[in-house]
C-alpha cells in the first residue's frame, strides 16, 4: 500500500486558498497526526499579533497552505511537462507524494516562539524536524514508513536540500517556493495588509521544470517581480516591525531570567514549570519537545507573574499584558552613546541586562526569510524562448534595486517609561540624563546638539 | 479628566474593518488593560477551528471590532440625528463614551471555552463581566472610575440591558447589534465562508435613533433582511457544525472526568492543575478566573494525556489531537433506539457516560445568538415614511420564513470507531450490534428495516 | 479535425473567475468570431448602470464566464463521474465540446437593449441565436461545421432544450445553471453589491450527473440554498430597481416615437437612422441585425436629440442624459386612481402615451430569470445518500418561503417634475391635482384621506 | 446660494469605493449634467478591453471616484489640519467646493479614444476641458456660475495648475493625486489584476498640507512607495500592453484612411459620417465635440466595414472584430532592419502606411501618467518629525530604482498573417523574406544569424 488514494477527495476550507484538496491517504493521516495537530497551538507569526491584531493564525494552517501550493504545482507539471524519458529535465510524477509530504512537514519541528526559545535553550527546529520525520517513535514516521522503509529519510532529505532532484527541493525551499508563497499570502490576509499580495495563479502558470530545477517563463517575469517586491515590503513593514521586536526582547528576558533562577536553585517548588524542566536541565527528549506549545509557555508566565522575583514577575506581566520595550534606531554615529543611555536606565532602577537590548533585524533569526542570503542554486531564472536562462535581477530594475542588499535596521530597546518626564526628585536625574540623548524621535549626541 | 481625547487619533490595523479608530484615552487604556489583553488568549469560536481551520481569531479582535462598529454608529447618529432637546427621541452624544466602553467590554467576562467550562464549573461569564467592570480590584474598573464614580455601574447596566436609554442598550445587544454584526463578518472572514457577509456600510447608513431605541429606514430593508439570512446560514453551517459539537462533547468529558477524579481524591500530586484547583474546589476568586485562558486548559491536557486514568488520558488526547466523537441526527421516531446503541458502545468497552452524548444544537448555550428568542424590545423595526414602525418579518417573506422557528438539530454522539467493521472475535458482536442501527448515514430501526 | 486541441492552453484574464481557460481551437475561434465580438458592444445589464454605475460590463465577458463555469463542471464530471457504459447515468465526456459551445453561444442572439427593442420591433433574440448558429452565412456556423455537419444544429438544440441528454441541457439552462451562476457573480462584482455572492466552488463540487440530469449532494444543500437566496435578492435590489425601469420606459418611448414618425412618413432625411431602417420596415436580414449594438442606438439618439419633434427629442435627451421617469408603487386598491393621475399629467402638457406607464416588474420580459417559472425538469434535486432525490424547497425553509411566489411590484411611471410645487398660475392646477394623490411617498385616494 | 448643501447626503454605489458621498447641490447637478453623462459612453481604458476583457468601465465612474478621493482628503484635512490664520500652511476649508468641482471635472474634455482621435483631428482634450468649464453655453458652466461669476475660471485654473494654492492643485494633479489613485485602483479592479492595488486608506491618513502643497508623514513612507511600485507595474503590464497598442495602430489607420478619402472627395454620400464631418472639415464647435462618444465612432465603423475601399473596410473590420496588428520589440541594433521588413509587408499586399507602424510606448501621449516627467513642484515629499522634507526616492531604494528612468519599449507592428507559412507560390516569397528576420520571437539580422 505505498500510495493509497482516498475513495473520494477530501477538502478543508481555507480562507487563503478557498479549499485544501487531499487525495492521498498518507497526506490525510499526516494532517491528523499528533505532531501536525500540535502546530495548531503555535502561532505562525509569534508575537506579531501584538501589532497586527489579526495575525492569530498558526503554523498548522500555513503548513496545509504550503502543501496545497505544492500540490497545484505538481498537478500543473504533470499535466504540462511530463517526463518522457530519464534526464529530459521534465517532471517525473513519481516524485509527487514525496514532494507533498515534504511540503506539509517542512515546519513540523517548529516550537513555541521558536526563534527566541532556540536562542535560550539551544534547541534547533531544523534538527527536530528531521528527528520527527526519521525517528521510529513518532506517528509521522510510522505513516511515512507505510510508503517504503526509506521514505522518511527521503522526505527529510528534501527538507534538508540534499535530495538529488532539484525540482523537488526548489519547490519546497528556494527564493520562490511554496513555503514563502503561502506565508506571504496568509500573513497578508490575516494582518489585513495588502503588501504581501501577488498573483499566485499566474506564478503557478509560468513555473516550469528544467534539468537544473524550476524556472519561469518570460511572460511571467512581472508576476515574479511583484512577488519579490511584496516579500521585501512585508519584511519592512510587518516582520521587522519595531514593536514586535520590543516584545521579543521581553520574551528573551522572561526565559533567560527563569533559566538563571532555576540554575541558581532558587525557584520555589510551586512555581516550577514541569514541562520546561527538561529544557532548563538541557536534557530533553523528543517527546518533551512535542509537549510544548504557545499555551504552555504563557501558562507558566501566569505562574511567574506571581513569583517573588521582581524582574521575572514584571517581564512575565509585560509579555502577557502587551507592554513591550520601546526602541529607537541608531547608527554607527550614535552607537557609542548607548552605554551611557543604558547607565541612565540602570540608574532609573532597571537592570540593563533585561531592560535594554540591541536588536538588529537583519541579525534576527528570520534569516531564512532574508532575500540577501540567496545562493546560486536558488536564484530565480527566467527561461527565454531560445531555452537560455536569465537571472531575474538582470531583467528587472525593481528587483535589482533590492538584490544583495541587507535591509532592516538596528535598534536600541529600553523601557518606555524612560521617555516620560518625572516630577519625582529621586528618579528625575536618571530620566533627565536619558532624555538628553533624544530629539525628534532620534538618538542624538547631546554635546554636539547642545553646541548648536 | 472625565473624557480626555488623545492628542492624535490612534489606529489599529484590522482585517475586517481595515482600521480600528481610537480617539479617547479611556478606550486606549481599556484596550491595554490586563483584563482585555487576556482575551487575546481565548479563541472566539472555541473548538470550531477543528473544522474551519482559519477560525483562529480571538475574543480580543472581536471586541475591538464591536467597539469600532459602535463608534461608527455613534458618529453617524451625532452627525445626522443630534438631539436638540430632551425627549425628542434623537441621539444624545453625551452617551457616546458610555456606549463605546460597553461595546468594548461586553465579552470581557468570557473564559476559556466558556460554554463548556461554565457547564462543568458553574461559572457564568455574564456575572463575571459585571464583576470585572464593577469590582474595585480590576484595572478596568480603575480606568472607568476616572470618568466618574458611577461610570462602572453605568457600563455594567448597559451590558445588563438595565440602562434607561434603549438606544444605547440596543446598539450593544439586540437582534441586530454591533456585537452580532462584528462576529458574523469576522467569523466569515476567518473561516473563509461567505455566508456571513452582508452590507455593513449600508446597514449603518439606514440605522436611526427613535424614542424606543433604534430603527431602520425603509430603503435599507433588504440589507437588514440579508443580514438576518446571513446569520441564519452561519448558524446552520458554521456554529452548529456537527464535528465541532463532537469536539465539545470530548471537552465536556475531559473536564468532567478530571473534576470527578479530583473530588474522589485520587489525583496524583504531579498531575494537579494548580490554576484549576480553585474551580475544582468551587471556591475561586476573580483573580483566579482571570488567570485562565485556552492555553492554560490545553497545558493541563498535556499533563492529563499522561495520566494513568485511561478515560482522562484518552479524552485529553482526543482534544489535543483532533479526534472528536462522531454523530448522527435522530428524530423522535428513532430516539428510542439510542439506549440500545449506547449499550453496544458500552459492550465495546467505552464508558457511555463519557463516550456517548445527546446534543441538541438549539439546546446549546448559543441561545444568545438564537433568532427565535426575540423579545418585543429587540424586534427589528422599519420606520416608514410617515414615522410608523413595521416589524421586519411583516415586510420580508424571507425573514418571516425563519422567524420564531427553532433551527438546528439533535444528534447522538459516539466513538467513530463504532462504524468500522471488526474482524476481532471478541469485539465483533458489540460493533455488529451497533451497526445494525445504521443505514445510509441514518439511524434506523433494524426491526422495521429488517422486515422490508 | 473534429476537435483540435490548442498546442498550449490559452487564458483570458477575468476579474470574476481570475482566468478563462481555453483548450480547444473551436472555442478560441468562436470567441474571435465577429458575432461574438459584437457582444462587446452590448451591455449585460442594459440601462442598470444608471443606478449601479459600475455595471458597465457586456454580454461578451458574461458569455466567456458561462463558458468557463461549464468547462469546470465538465472537467469535474469527467474526473469524478465518468460514464462506464451507456445509460449508467454518468457523464459522457464526448459531450464536452458541444456543451462548451452551447455555453459560450447561449446569448449570441441578444441585441442592443434586447428586451425593449424586441418589444417594439418584434424581434426575438432566441430565434436569432438559433439563426446565427445554424445559418450557413455566419462565421460561427462555419466554425461549428468544422466539427461535423450536424454540429451547429446540435448546439442550437442544447440552447433550445431539445437535446436529448438532460445533463447537457441543464448545465446551460435550468434553475441553477452556468448562465445564472455567472451573471449573479458578475453583476454583483460590477455593481459592488454583495447580495449576488455565493459559494461557486462549493456548488461545483457538489454537482453530479444522474440519469435525469444534474443533482446536488446533500452536504451542498446550504450552498445551493444560498445561491437561490442571492438570486432572489439580486432581483429585488438590482434587476427590478425602479429607477432602471424608469429608464426603460423612456427607452420604449424613444423607439416607439421614432417608429411612429417613420411610419407617418414625416422623418426628415438627415435624421434617418440608416442601420435601423430595416427594422422600421419590419424587413431585416440577419446581417442587418448583427450591425446593431448599444452604440448604434445611442448614436441615433444623438441625431434625434436635435429632431424638431419635441417628444422624440426630449425622450432621446432623457435617455442620453439620465433623466428617467419617476415611479410609485400601486396596489389593486389604488390602481383605479391612475387614470385621473394620468389626466393631470396630460393637463400639465405631457403626452401620457409616452410620459406615463404601468410597469409590472414580474411582467417585464426578464422572465427567463424568473424563479417562478420553474418546470419539473429543472427543479433542483438533492440526491440523498440512498440515491433518492428530494426537491430543494422540501429541505430548505428559506427556499420554500420564496418558491412559487411572484416577486416584484407594479409601479406607475410619470415625469418627476410632477412632484414639485408650481408657482406658475397656468400649470399650477394640473400639478396640484396630481399631488393630491400623494402622501408620504405613496399613492393615496384623496377622498378617503381627506376625510381622515 | 453659493454652496447649498443637500438636505440629506446622497450616495452612489461604487465597486471601488463602496459608496460615493455627495453633500453639495452643485456636485449633484454637475454629475447629472449632459457633459458629465456623456462620459458614460467613453471607456476609461480605450482599447485595453481587448486584452483585459473586464476593463469595460468608463470615464464617468472614474471621475466620480476621483471626486470621492478628493472629498475624503478635504474632510481629513478639515478635521486634522484646519487653518487657523492666513499663511499657516494648513488647510483652508473654503477651498473645498472648488477642489471637489475640479476633481469631478478634470477629465470632462476627454473624447472617444482621445489619444488616437486627437492625433488625427488635432483636437486637445485639455483645451476642451477648459472650454466646457468656462464657456457660457454649457450646463456645467451654468451650474458653476451659481457659486460665483468667477468660479468657472477658478475651477479651470486648478485643472490647469495655475491656481495659487498648491494644496488644491496637487490634490488633483501631482505624482500622487486623487486622479492617479482612483484610476490605478479602478483599472486593477476591472482588469482583475492586483498590481494596481495599494493601501488607499493609509495614504489618505498620512497626507498632510503644508505651505508648499501636500506632504506625507514618515510612517506612511512604505504605503507611498507601494503606490509608486503599483503604478510602475500597471504601466508595464496593462497600459503598455503590446496587443492594446496593436489595436491603437489599427484605430489610427481607420481614422486616417477615412479622413484621407473624405479629403479626396471620394466618399459616397451614404457612408458619410454626419457627426464626424465637422472634424474632417477641421471646423467644429464645442457642441459638435460633445456629440461624439465611443458608440458614435463604432457606428460609423459599421458603415465603413461595408465601404468599397478595401483598406478602410478591412481596418474597420479589424477594429470591430478584434484583429489587432501583431508586434515585436526592436532595439537600436535591429531598427535598421525595419524598412526591409516593411518592404516585405508591402510585397505581401499590405499598404505599409496603414499596416506597419513603429510605436514607442514612452512616446505615446500617455505621458501624463509617466513617472519620469516629475517636476520639482510635484515630487513626493516625506515630512520628517522635525518638519523638514525629504524627497521620496532618497528614502526608498525601490522608488530610486525607477525614478527618472524611461520605461516601456519600442515595437514594430505588422499584420499577424506575416508570421504564418505560405504554401501559395505567389505570396510565398514576400512571406519568406519577412520571416527571415525572425527567430524565437525576436527580430534578428539574417545576415549575422545566417553566419552562425
Amino acid at each position: 500500500m505505498p500510495n493509497e488514494k482516498l475513495p473520494r477527495e477530501k477538502v478543508f476550507r481555507d480562507p487563503v486558498h478557498n479549499y485544501i484538496h487531499v487525495q492521498d491517504r498518507v497526506i490525510l493521516d499526516l494532517i491528523n497526526s499528533p505532531e501536525m495537530q500540535r502546530l495548531r497551538r503555535i502561532h505562525q507569526l509569534g508575537v506579531s499579533s501584538i501589532v497586527f491584531q489579526g495575525a492569530e493564525h498558526t503554523r498548522f494552517t500555513h503548513s496545509l497552505g504550503v502543501y496545497e501550493i505544492a500540490r497545484e504545482i505538481c498537478d500543473n507539471f504533470a499535466a504540462n511537462y511530463p517526463s518522457q524519458r530519464p534526464d529530459d529535465g521534465l517532471w517525473d510524477n513519481s516524485e509527487r507524494l514525496l514532494t507533498l509530504c515534504a511540503a506539509l512537514l517542512h515546519d513540523i519541528g517548529h516550537g513555541a516562539y521558536s526563534h527566541t526559545f532556540e536562542h535560550i535553550f539551544n534547541t534547533n527546529h531544523e534538527d527536530i524536524t528531521r528527528e520527527i520525520i526519521t525517528s521510529p517513535t513518532t506517528r509521522v514516521n510510522a505513516i511515512l514508513r507505510r510508503v517504503s522503509p526509506d521514505f522518511p529519510a527521503q522526505v527529510a532529505s528534501v527538507i534538508d536540500h540534499h535530495y538529488p532532484n532539484p525540482q523537488v527541493v526548489q519547490m519546497i525551499s528556494s527564493q520562490i517556493d511554496a513555503d514563502r508563497m503561502d506565508y506571504l499570502l496568509r500573513d497578508a490576509y490575516n494582518t489585513g495588509t495588502n503588501y504581501g499580495l501577488f498573483d499566485l495563479t499566474r506564478i503557478l502558470r509560468v513555473m516550469r521544470p528544467y534539468a537544473g530545477g524550476i524556472a519561469f517563463e518570460p511572460n511571467g517575469m512581472h508576476a515574479v517581480e511583484d512577488y519579490i517586491v511584496s516579500r521585501f515590503q512585508m519584511y519592512q513593514q510587518v516582520y521587522f516591525h519595531p514593536v514586535s521586536r520590543g516584545m521579543e526582547v521581553v520574551l528573551t528576558g522572561v526565559l533567560k531570567r527563569a533559566k538563571e533562577l532555576y540554575e541558581a536553585g532558587s525557584v520555589k517548588k510551586e512555581f516550577r514549570p514541569r514541562l520546561l524542566i527538561p529544557f532548563f536541565d538541557q536534557d530533553f527528549t523528543l517527546d518533551d519537545y512535542l509537549q510544548l506549545d504557545d499555551g504552555v509557555l504563557t501558562t507558566y508566565f501566569h505562574y511567574w507573574q506571581r513569583y517573588p522575583d521582581p524582574i521575572l514577575s514584571d517581564l512575565a506581566d509585560r509579555f502577557l499584558n502587551r507592554r513591550p520595550l520601546k526602541s529607537l534606531p541608531f547608527s554607527t554615529g550614535t552607537e557609542g552613546l548607548l552605554p551611557a543611555m543604558s547607565k541612565a536606565v540602570a540608574d532609573a532602577g532597571f537592570d540593563p541586562e533585561y531592560y535594554t537590548a540591541i536588536n538588529n533585524s537583519f541579525d534576527l533569526p528570520y534569516d531564512q526569510y532574508d532575500p540577501t542570503s540567496a545562493s546560486p542554486k536558488t536564484q530565480i531564472e527566467i527561461m527565454q524562448l531560445d531555452g537560455s536562462l536569465e537571472e531575474l535581477s538582470t531583467l528587472s530594475p525593481l528587483v535589482a534595486a533590492i538584490t544583495g542588499k541587507v535591509s532592516g535596521d538596528q535598534r536600541y530597546f529600553f523601557p518606555k517609561v524612560m521617555l516620560t518626564p518625572k516630577d519625582d526628585e529621586h528618579w528625575q536625574p536618571a530620566y533627565g540624563e536619558f532624555q538628553r540623548y533624544l530629539a525628534h524621535g532620534q538618538i542624538i549626541d547631546p554635546r554636539i546638539n547642545g553646541m548648536l
